[in-house]
C-alpha cells in the first residue's frame, strides 16, 4: 500500500476502499505516515468529503487502534452524553449525576477546552482536589460507587484520533463532518457505552454556525452510533445566545450546583432535563420523572457522591477571582441580542480558556451574565461582570464585546424586535 | 499572520492576498509554518486552484527567499528551454551548444529524474569525468567560454521552491498547475535568463495527459514569465511515444551526438531545431540558421567546449550495460503504436532512472528502439532492446512493456489503423 495512491484517489473524488482506510490509519498511528502526509489526505477529506461506509469504516480503524472499555459487570445500563460545545455549556455538570440518580451508569469521558468553548474537566477541576485522569480501574469504581463518572479519556482509548485531532488543529483541518463524527463517535463507541445523546449547537457560539451543517452532523453520528450498535439520537440545540449566566470554570461549577439544588437559570434546567429524559429513553429506563430528582435532592447526593469519589470536596468554596469589572447597561429597554461568540471569546481572553494546550487556565475567570435576550433592563445597572486574575486582559475582552449586545428601547407596547427562539430546535433520530 | 486563516482561506474558497502568500512562502522556508501546515494548504490549492495575481505572487514570493542570478556582463543574450519532460527526452543535450553556437549564452539549470522520466543532469553524468555541480562562478565562467552550460541548480535559487516540491512529492499535491508553473518558473525567473522556451509534452509518457491541462499549463507558465520581463513561448509536443530511438541516459548521449553531428532520429531533429529557432527569436537573434550550424560542425564544437568546461571527455567511450536483451517483432507488419510511458517504466526499471533521491542510476541502462510508430517490422527481427547491469531485472521490465505496442499486418494495401501525429501539436504565446 502507498499513501500517495491513498491521497490521490480521494484527492481526485474516489472513495476510499476499506484496505485503504485499515491500512492509512494503522500506518499513521505507527508513525508510517508522515503528518504531512495524513493533513494532505485530511484536507482532501475535508474538501472532497466521505460516504457512509468510508465514514463507518474510518471509525471503525480508528477504534482498532485502542483498547475497547466493557461496562457489562456493572449490570446497569450505560448511557452517555456528548456535546459538540458551546459557551456557557455546563451541562454535563448536573446531568451526569441526574441520570445516575435515574438509575443509568454514565461514563462520561470529557475533554479540557481549546478557543472559545470551555472544557468540562477544566470546570471541573476548580473544585478543590478533584482529579480528572483515572485509570480504567478507577474509572469502574467511581461509577459503581457515584453511578457516574467524569474523567479525562483514558491514551488507550482510539489513539489514532488523538494523533488525528491534535494534527487537524493545526492543519485548517477541524471542519469535517466525516472527520468531526468519525472523531467523536470512535472514542464514544470505544468507550462503549450503550445509549448516546448528542447535544448538537448551531449558532454564532458552536462549530457548527448554520442549522443545515449541525443537522448534517447530527445524522451523521446517529447513523454511525446506530451503525455500531450504540443506541443514538441528537438534539439540536441553540447557541447563539450563551447557555445559562455564566461562562468560565468556577462560576459555571456554581451555577451547575444551583440547578443541581432544584433552583439554576430556566435554560439550564430545560436543557438538563431534555438530555436527561433522551438519555434514559435511549438506556431503557422508564417511569423516572428527572425533574422529581432535582427537586427531592437525589441528583445533589449523586453530584456529591461522584466529585468525593474523585478526590473533590463538594462543599468546599469555590474560587474567585481576584479582579472584576462589571459592564453597565447601556441604555434601559429589552435585551434583544447577546451573541454567544463574543461572550465566549471574552471569557477565553479573561483566562477560562486556553489559547494552546499547554496553557493553564484560571479557575475564577470568565463573565457572569446579569441578563438574557428577552430580559428588561435599566440603564447603568450590571449588564456583564468581567472576572479575572489578569486585570491587563480586561481591556481586550470589553472589546470582544463591543457590538456584542443591543437593547431595544421600550417605547409604551411598540415592539422591540425580540422573538424569543426555541433551545431545542430539532431532533435527529436513526 | 495565524498559518490556520490562511489555510482556511484557501479552503473555503477565497483568494489569497500578498501579504499572505509573502508570509507564508517566507514562514515555510523559514521553519515556522510546518511541514504539516503547507501540505494542508498545498492540498486546498490543488483543489481550490489560484487566479493569475495569486500565482504571480506565489512565484514572487519563492523568488524572494532566494538569490537571483545576473547574466548582464556577459554581453549576449540569454536564452534557456524547459521542458516538463519526457521519454527519451534528450533535447537540451543538443540544442544547448547548439544555440550557443547560433549567437545566444545558454543557462540551462537542469534537474535529475524522479520515476519514468529520465534527468538531464543524469545523462551527462555518464560521460567520463563531466560534474553537474557547478558553483556560480564557475557557472558563468564555463556560459563565458562555451556559450552554454548546463548544470544543477544551486542551493541559492528560490529555496523555498526546492523545501515545497520535496514536500508535494511525498504528499499527493503535485498534481497543481499553480503549483508546477511556479516552480518551474520561480527556478526560471529567478535564474535571470532573457528569454525562455517552454517545452510542454503531452500524453501517455508526459506529466500532462491531455491537451487541455497541458494547454492550461503552458498559458499559466507563459503569462507568469511575461508579467515577469521574461520573454516566454511555450510549444505543446506529443509524448505518447518516446522521442528518438533511445530511452536512458548514455544511450541518450550517444543519440544527441549523433543529431550534432548532423544525423539522428528525424524527431529529435525535428524538435531541436523548432526549440531553437523559438529561442533564437525570442533572444532577438535574427539571420541565423540553426540547421546550418548542425550541418557545419559548429553545434559539435560548442558542445565539446561545454562538456571539457564542465571536466568531462566528450570523446571518451560512453559506458554501457553489461548485459542486453533483445525483443524480437512478434509479427510482421506496421507498427502502430509504442506506449511511451510504458517504455519509460520499463527503462527506469532496468536501472536508468530512480525511485528515491538518494539513489544512483545506471549510466548504461534503458531501452533502445528499432522501430517507431509507421515502421514496417519483420517477424522475428528486433523491436526492442533492453540493457542493464542487473540482468534480473529484465522480467519486470518485459512486463512493463507488455502490451506497450502493436503491429498490425500489411494485407495488400489496405488500411494498418496507422495515422502519423504531428510531434508540435501547437505554439502558446502571450
Amino acid at each position: 500500500m502507498n499513501v500517495i495512491d491513498v491521497i490521490r484517489a480521494k484527492r481526485d473524488g474516489g472513495e476510499l476502499t476499506d484496505r485503504q482506510i485499515d491500512w492509512v490509519i494503522r500506518a499513521y498511528t505507527d508513525g508510517i505516515v508522515a503528518d504531512e502526509q495524513m493533513s494532505a489526505l485530511a484536507m482532501a477529506i475535508l474538501l472532497n468529503g466521505m460516504g457512509r461506509r468510508e465514514i463507518n469504516r474510518w471509525t471503525d480503524a480508528m477504534i482498532a487502534t485502542g483498547e475497547r472499555m466493557d461496562y457489562s459487570a456493572l449490570g446497569r445500563p450505560t448511557a452517555d452524553k456528548h456535546s459538540t460545545g458551546g459557551v456557557g455549556d455546563k451541562i454535563t455538570l448536573p446531568l451526569a449525576p441526574l441520570v445516575a440518580s435515574c438509575g443509568a451508569a454514565v461514563p462520561q469521558l470529557s475533554g479540557r477546552g481549546l478557543g472559545h468553548t470551555g472544557g468540562t474537566l477544566d470546570k471541573l477541576e476548580s473544585i478543590p482536589g478533584w482529579r480528572a485522569r483515572l485509570s480504567n480501574d478507577e474509572m469502574l469504581a467511581v461509577l459503581r460507587e457515584a453511578g457516574a463518572v467524569v474523567c479525562a479519556a483514558g491514551d488507550g482509548l482510539a489513539p489514532a484520533d488523538r494523533k488525528l485531532y491534535a494534527l487537524r488543529d493545526v492543519t485548517g483541518t477541524v471542519e469535517s463532518i466525516p472527520l468531526i463524527a468519525s472523531s467523536i463517535m470512535s472514542k464514544k463507541i470505544a468507550e462503549g457505552t450503550g445509549a448516546l445523546v448528542l447535544d448538537v449547537k448551531v449558532g454564532s457560539g458552536a462549530f457548527m454556525k448554520t442549522r443545515e451543517d449541525a443537522k448534517r452532523l447530527a445524522e451523521t453520528m446517529v447513523a454511525l452510533g446506530t451503525d455500531h450498535g450504540v443506541r443514538t439520537v441528537a438534539l439540536l440545540t441553540d447557541m447563539a445566545v450563551p447557555l445559562g449566566l455564566t461562562a468560565g470554570n468556577a462560576l459555571e461549577v456554581r451555577e451547575s450546583v444551583e440547578v443541581l439544588a432544584g433552583a439554576g437559570p430556566a435554560d439550564v434546567v430545560e436543557l438538563t432535563l431534555a438530555l436527561a429524559r433522551e438519555m434514559l429513553a435511549a438506556a431503557g429506563i422508564d417511569g423516572v420523572d428527572p425533574a422529581e430528582k432535582l427537586a427531592d435532592g437525589s441528583a445533589m447526593d449523586a453530584w456529591k457522591r461522584m466529585i468525593r469519589a474523585q478526590g473533590g470536596d463538594p462543599d468546599a468554596p469555590l474560587p474567585t477571582a481576584k479582579e472584576r469589572h462589571v459592564v453597565p447597561a447601556p441604555a434601559s429597554g429589552t435585551l434583544t441580542r447577546l451573541d454567544a461568540l463574543a461572550v465566549g471569546v471574552a471569557a477565553w481572553r479573561l483566562g477560562a480558556g486556553r489559547t494552546r494546550k499547554e496553557d493553564a487556565v484560571q479557575a475564577g475567570a470568565g463573565i457572569e451574565l446579569h441578563a438574557k435576550p428577552g430580559d428588561v433592563v435599566s440603564a447603568g445597572t450590571p449588564l456583564l461582570t468581567l472576572h479575572t486574575d489578569t486585570p491587563e486582559r480586561f481591556e481586550a475582552a470589553l472589546a470582544d464585546l463591543e457590538g456584542a449586545y443591543a437593547i431595544a428601547a421600550d417605547s409604551g407596547g411598540a415592539d422591540t424586535g425580540y422573538a424569543p427562539r426555541p433551545l431545542i430546535l430539532e431532533r435527529v433520530s436513526a
